[in-house]
């Protein structure tokens, strides 16, 4: 068979779209594709929520730290780590389900995320541009309401999808070699880990990031500003309680 | 452009391999194509373990609930959450990572899962099959030591991979309208319930199942034999432990 994937090299993600919609028909032959991931057991463990409605994306943008690409995309895809179907059905079977446990959690938010980049990659196969929300894990509790998603429903991640209007330049990559390790993990020397960002850091892109910021090095740009403790210790700390309040840590 | 994607609806697991190898650059191009998944802010905080040897595969395999996979095929796959590299990095220079807690495990894990779909994708459209080991979050603290994994790396999903030799049936899905939800979540009622999974427990492979473990239904099976409430709830507890001992519950 082998299918040409060569767009897999060559994609990027796509933040600005055209106002065409993306057909229902279209959609369903992605969502269909998406449904043939693996999941564990065969459970099906996930939700998608299809939010088109311009009302509803709007009480999106802010949950998603108001990144524009939320009501100007003319599709939200949110998915969800979903043992709430599975568990109705044990119910109605005499069966008595165990799944409000952490193990559960990840096993429903690994089904999601496989599902969510099969589509990805059907979409954008297809032309498509889609850009992933990593705003989801921060602000669940309040997708939680929106979405109205019940007890054992927990959104891990969201994306959004249309036709490209614009294609932005490839971002950087580690060397593969960073990423890969062979038989067992490598740890790595201070040697390794500057020959493996030096090509990040000497981009122009870094070096604006670095001087509007005010910083002295790109990774302070991570750890002082985009990606900062505070936010990330605030925010562990509503993801477990979400964790907690939709079900899943009753062990 | 528009690639054929209808592999994707065609795809099943691979579970028996031949005995041919897989080429190293063939590997490699396929892992070059996952390493341009999206990942949060471009951190890219994932790493990928390839584990052809032999006697390691030995040591992984009752890891993995002796899955026969894991050592006749040529290649096993562990993806793993790793902010042990990009924290590296940070304290190189100059900059200090707050990456020590629940919220980063998530952002850490979604990168692996992310780029492990698209590595499956990428080898099936070359005619290779895959199978994802689920065990890989229940033993994750014994696959740790075999793999070596330093602090801040936490295994989240195994993939094993190589040329197929047998093809099975495909396995039933539940239709997609049990799955996709339309603007907000829609609670099930009982009878779509039964409706979603009536062709599933119609099924001659379903009844089989039934008969052979000496249970009513088919969701007895999962409750009581395959994903028992006190197996989640032991590994669950081994699971959050591991992420502590990771250095991933500092908030």
């Amino acid at each position: 068979m082998n299918v040409n994937t060569a767009f897999l090299l060559q994609r990027r993600t796509i933040r600005k779209y055209k106002s065409e919609d993306v057909a229902d028909d279209l959609l369903n032959d992605i969502i269909n594709e998406g449904c043939r991931t693996s999941t564990t057991g065969n459970m099906q463990v996930y939700s998608i929520i299809v939010t088109r409605d311009s009302q509803i994306r709007e009480q999106l943008l802010p949950l998603h730290f108001n990144q524009p690409m939320v009501t100007e995309a003319p599709v939200v895809l949110t998915f969800c780590a979903d043992f709430n179907r599975f568990n109705k059905w044990c119910v109605l079977n005499d069966a008595k389900p165990g799944y409000d446990n952490f193990l559960s959690f990840m096993t429903a938010a690994i089904d999601a995320l496989l599902v969510a980049q099969t589509i990805c990659i059907s979409a954008e196969a297809r032309g498509l541009g889609i850009c992933y929300l990593g705003t989801t894990t921060y602000m669940a509790h309040k997708i939680i309401e929106v979405l109205r998603l019940p007890l054992g429903v927990v959104p891990v991640t969201t994306v959004t999808l249309g036709w490209p209007a614009v294609y932005p330049e490839q971002p950087d990559r580690l060397p593969a070699g960073a990423i890969v390790h062979r038989e067992v993990y490598t740890e790595y020397t201070d040697q390794q880990i500057r020959d493996y960002y030096s090509a990040k850091e000497a981009r122009e892109d870094s070096a604006q990031f670095v001087r509007e910021n005010n910083k002295t090095t790109l990774a302070q740009v991570f750890t002082n500003v985009r990606y900062k403790k505070e936010d990330n210790v605030y925010f562990s700390g509503i993801l477990l309680q979400v964790l907690k309040d939709q079900g899943f840590m009753n062990q």
